[in-house]
């Protein structure tokens, strides 16, 4: 349990940062599009196979580079059951490439319903006496809107297949203040979220020192960072919003320790997209997000020694 | 936009409820997994199918007496995209059945996240020139936690494709309280959404006097039931926790307004397990699941009329 697994593959790659993997149809370099839709016409089936290309591509693109990457269930669920399919086998190709997976689900239900998404993400499913696996990442991200009981589900798989879980504390986006920066007594209302992230994870604590349970804090606020940092030692985080976004090196340098762990940040569009930036139409995706990560890596370096 | 075509649907059926669709492997009657795990295995594929088999048999049973019906995704993720796929076909099924349908998601994600999420369950996504339908529900349930970024791209689908959402306001388990009850000035957390639920939605006003974005509010709760009635007159809400979960039809009735409008109450267990009180290990679970509809049905007519 914990996150000892993720801390170690950052250490190895020296780079705490993780590539999303939101493939929107029009992200998809034309080359690959074309291929499928000229075969199977513009079909969510054409759609589907083409973010499998991109995808694996990227994968077989960032694997020595970055030690995780974050599928965002989105948009694979926009291609239906089709979406579905190729996220498993998503999910299944970075595992083979020893990259941990984050399932970036979001998702926050209770008792048996927060149990059966659970099993989808991080368990398995029952059938009669057999133990199935289904999409089986790594990690998950959750919503505690509605408090312990859309948690706890997820921490007894924490628990028992060595995973882990972050849940929305402060969100990188700008309409995060309207409930989050809320006044509740002398906390606000995404200080509350981040001690009852501390306390529904205090028994699930790791060899690194960090609980099971981390907390998702965006890279578009430095002082919230440096905060939550301070009062939730145990807590790992997970830090949205650096680049396309506006967070950067600079500000997400609070979100680690001294010792430079506790954190992992993530960008989506910068990498997945770079290519729309050498004017060669995509045929150079790999190496555009490879550079791209690398630059990412090299400049959160610059602020953070992960010793 | 709004609520009209479910208000209408109520009427037709003299009956505010909504049957949820949450199959758990074991809520299908055994002659049912057995036919398919005879043939499959005991296996996702299996179950999925036994799912499919149960679902559209309830599906026939309830036509005639819900408005409504409302399938839980994280049943269908846990078994992977076999389960994505049967919910696709439970979806079209329910609706070639007139019945109004509420997918229940909960999701809550940002920009072009939620866009993605939108064009999954309510909108379309765009290959290429193509729109492509995928879920396709009348109907999504939300998370607000991250604010109107999560929400707005929802509303757009809601409003030129004729569809409503949900937010979750005060939602029906024990610790709903954590987040939800924490005091905030002089209101609580729980108020708080609920407030900008009515806000978000100011716009898109239907015929019946409803916005377009919804409240979920647990039955479990008839208190504040009462007092977000009052205070969002032009909310309407779903209202879980009924029977199984111990909200009872005097709990709800705060829910209406006085012309028997503006909520649906949902129950699941005690309609889909039905066939577990009969004694006949699942043969009737069809005449069962209608009569627990019916018995719910009469119960809440009770103390409120449908005018």
């Amino acid at each position: 349990m914990s996150f000892d697994v993720l801390q170690e593959k950052i250490k190895a790659k020296k780079n705490p940062t993780v590539a999303g993997l939101d493939a929107r149809v029009e992200y998809i370099p034309p080359f690959i599009l074309k291929k499928h839709t000229d075969r199977l016409g513009e079909t969510l089936e054409a759609a589907a196979d083409a973010v499998l290309e991109f995808d694996c591509g990227l994968i077989d693109a960032l694997a020595e580079v970055v030690p995780a990457v974050k599928p965002q269930s989105a948009y694979f669920e926009m291609l239906g059951w089709r979406g579905m399919k190729v996220l498993e086998e998503v999910i299944a190709y970075a595992k083979s490439k020893d990259l941990f997976v984050i399932a970036d689900v979001k998702r926050g239900d209770i008792g048996t319903t927060a149990t059966a998404y659970s099993e989808a993400w991080l368990g398995a499913a029952q059938v009669g006496g057999t133990s199935c696996s289904v999409f089986d990442a790594d990690c998950v991200t959750l919503n505690g809107y509605m408090g312990s009981d859309a948690i706890k589900p997820f921490l007894k798989d924490c628990t028992e297949r060595d995973k882990c879980a972050f849940v929305l504390a402060k969100t990188s986006n700008p309409s995060s203040v309207e409930l989050q920066d809320i006044v509740a007594g002398d906390r606000l209302v995404y200080t509350v979220m981040g001690d009852l992230i501390q306390r529904w994870g205090k028994d699930t604590q790791g060899k690194c020192g960090f609980q099971a349970l981390g907390a998702v804090v965006g890279a578009t606020h430095p002082s919230v960072l440096k905060e939550l940092r301070r009062r939730l030692d145990r807590v790992f985080f997970l830090v949205p919003g650096y680049g396309a976004q506006g967070g950067t090196a600079a500000d997400v340098r609070f979100a680690f320790d001294e010792l430079g762990r506790g954190a992992i940040v993530n960008a989506s569009r910068s990498i997945m997209c770079a290519w729309q930036k050498t004017g060669r139409d995509g045929a150079d995706y790999q190496d555009a997000a490879r550079a791209a990560a690398e630059k990412m890596r090299d400049e959160i370096k610059q602020y953070v020694t992960i010793l």
